[in-house]
């Protein structure tokens, strides 16, 4: 398995998760964002690494061993990864917070995606440690959300999400390359942002789009 | 009746709105959140003291006697005091705004609290007076929503707050302490506190959530 | 046509979306403000200009001419002008972004308010340009979006907007005045600003909110 | 006050909401519809009558006197009145039911719209008694709904219904004519429907649209 | 364990759905009724029997073992039994069908409520097996969603199923009787239904809602 | 052009949607299905036949030429021809209606699939044209929708529709065979139904769904 963080510093100015989809898109994968209600806690916030799944549902009771399932999950994080996790539309209580975080950055994780909602979020914003999710809630997922399952892909919206995917973030919202794609797409990307810039400068004179476009079919 | 004023002062970093929502779901209260879409127009402020209460349905006509309820409702808050108010689901225009909160803080109103809309939100973060709201609108209620009550309970989503129950807002969202609850609540919130900051130094540290969890019993 | 850029500095104090949005429904116009999902990127932000339209659909495929229609509606731009698009309810990719930004800006474009999603929001704040939209999406809107008109009204919820209408703009959400009323209520908007001073001050000084309406009519 | 049920006998066949809306929107009334989720619980109804009004909130806990104000409401009802009643968007329990049914027909009204849940379908269906809901619950509206008015006006979407109105439900719906409006709405209604068995007829033969509308400016 | 389906006929006229949240209101459990979403494929149909639970969630790709979880769980379905069934919220495929009510049948089976959509409609009226749904799709689930546990408690909005409770359907809705309360529960609801023929009869006379009520107090 | 129509009789019991998206399936079609909210007028409803296009917007005001692009596309349907119009998300009226229906059944045409609003729906029910809709007002689209193409694709949530797609409606909803691959698809589909006989054959003597499925393959 390819390790692409030397590839990509997503602190670097040229990547953006839009790029991305739009090189993901040119290599005819059109499921790449994930839903558009999942949301950086800050804004400034970018978020690239290896995706790992955790799935959760409805819960009916308090568990007899609470949170056992986020526990290996979170416990198996390793450097570089991005959890992955969708409450499958719940909306009830936080699947997420600070001291999973603390946790998950612990084991120099890259952050997390959550299609739910997060706690704790003063806290997970002054570690500064990148959290994307659909919403807040003070509420605990205990007897609240059961996890099913981690290490199985998983679906948030049209988007499907293998364990070893890469993902990418930023204020745009969260871009998830295929394995098989991620190297070639990461690379086009990266370079396809460099013909933006002569875009953007040409724009920037005052030429018209049409003609811009004509030239660098760009836009 | 208990002032708890005294007992917690929101600006101290120990009490959030997690721990107070973990705190009343250990003593059986599990509504105690109101919807995740109610959220502070500033995500540093928090929100705490007694709640009064104002309700709105969909107005019909300009009235004759325009704001009549809510003025009522405003010039009748006193120190401390949080106005929590609901339009029962109508995001048609703005409830609330910067001349209300003026009135509002001239009797030492602590913040209001609108499962609705707001607006003047420019000048209302100005004033530092913490709004937690649905949204915003330009539009003013007049001739949109009409208060038909004011101290009376209200039902905002799965939370029941009657007046005299205790809030307390943050990025994370508001809890609503019931008033034979509150005192003990707020005590042990405070406690717990404590404990969570020696499971964040652990686990900080790179031991696993599975140990620290059962050592602790917290997460 | 009148040219009431002159009248209006969007970013003096006085003037904002609220009040006039309440001359606008003292004038009988009640539909002026557009839904309130459509936000600034930066709360700061004020927009003033006069509307310039796009309509947008859902698309089918590829097009043969991609972004035909949207390089020829901004392409068209002129100085103070407001893009206002819609996408019909569509949410699936970003009708608006850098680029279309920095040619709108490029002619003298005010801004855009998009009722649909927009992308590049990092760098649209970076530029300063102010954007309002219901939201981010990394996917470009080629093969998702087809726009098929522009310089035609358009309606975004309950709010008709023709070409040649001025937009105004800020943290509470995007109104519109209509043409024929743009003068007369801008004019009168800017004279309420200065009553609200007088009753913001009564009411800090703690006179009851009953008591300073009925002396001047505000709230 | 006129009374109109001489005028119409709904289950004529040429009378329909729809030809009625045309009347009303030929008049510059074009709100009259009720919101389309408000549905006939046997598509073969249709319901005409004089509106008398309701209005309920989310309560918040078991009444002291309960159902005081629906009782109230439907004991006053007389001969050809059609309850309209509001719930403002709750949708957690039945407002509505067989035994309000059995008292509402009693006093000979007419029927009953509910912009919210009804239960007892099955024995509401086999007294032949029009009600119009948003959908059906099993659970009582004791300690979930608070009626808070009878006999004042209420606003469902965006229809304002005043008492005293005029209503007419069948399949496609309700259109509420405002009283002073009803009298010659109702009698060019009727009108109007002979002119569509006109064009039917001529369709039917397989003019085309472009020349039937034409002639007869009806569609 | 105790087998109610001796005390209940289902298609007894005196039995609803209405009055059995009714009597558990009365016993304190209030979250008896599954959402109002879920709807019977035909309204003249009752359902009764004992709850057997699955669970599904989005699926990410054809699997290797199709359908592997649903087959089990609807090869274990004994007589009297009912399928309580949820996808969590997704609504992009049918979890259920005619093949399913087949087999469902053949073990005795009394139904299926699907917190889903269903598909094959027409066969599964024309075979007369009771299933409540969410709505159709002709799109089966395999790939879409995939069953991840059966005969575990499951949650349906506010509704906790456990195998084992007790389920009542009609036109109304869905009724949960938790296994501890369900023998009382259906015994004062056959009770109830004999007041309610005395107070229908009573209003039917023409008796004030009042009155009756403060006689029987039954609404 | 192929005609289907000699393949394909609708009325047979064989076919039905949900065996043509199996096939659609099979042949890596996967979004075939029309959104599930489209609904036939009457579950008994079969429809067939080839998809004519409509794409409508929120209007903005009455149109000098009402009903232009509406008239002019169903004025050129055929035989056996299927309207399928979309109105991008908008329900605020009907965009069709008996007279529509009246003029398209004089040309021959099967049916309409509208992903909006329809009304004079007791009239189209007594015509026995079927119509799929999303629901129905009693408002006329004039003023409301404006019609921006016929004859282009259109989508309707994630199913693109091209004029000469074959389209086939049924109680479980309404799904689009593209006309490449519609011959081979209906031709496996009315096989598939054979196979379906059988299987449901063994299942109702009891066979476990393991077992069957084992040895047929379906489900």
């Amino acid at each position: 398995v390819l390790d692409l963080h030397s590839l990509v510093d997503p602190h670097a100015d040229a990547l953006t998760s839009a790029v991305l989809a739009d090189v993901l898109d040119a290599l005819g994968h059109r499921t790449a964002a994930l839903p558009p209600a999942l949301r950086p806690l800050r804004p400034e916030w970018k978020l690239f690494g290896r995706a790992r799944t955790l799935c959760a549902v409805a819960a009916t009771a308090e568990p007899l061993h609470p949170y056992a399932v986020e526990m290996e999950c979170v416990d198996a994080l390793g450097p570089g990864d991005v959890l992955v996790a969708t409450t499958g539309g719940d909306r009830g209580s936080a699947l997420w917070g600070e001291l999973l975080s603390t946790a998950a950055r612990a084991r120099g994780a890259a952050g997390a995606v959550i299609d739910g909602l997060t706690r704790d979020a003063a806290r997970v914003v002054a570690m500064d440690f990148p959290v994307f999710a659909a919403g807040f809630s003070p509420l605990d997922s205990k007897g609240r959300l059961e996890c099913v399952s981690h290490g199985e892909p998983v679906r948030l919206g049209d988007c499907v999400v293998h364990p070893g995917d890469w993902v990418f973030g930023d204020v745009d919202g969260v871009v998830v390359a295929p394995q098989e794609l991620a190297a070639q797409a990461l690379r086009r990307a990266l370079e396809k942002a460099t013909g933006e810039n002569r875009v953007r400068a040409e724009l920037a004179k005052g030429r018209s789009l049409r003609e811009v476009f004509a030239e660098y079919g760009i836009l």
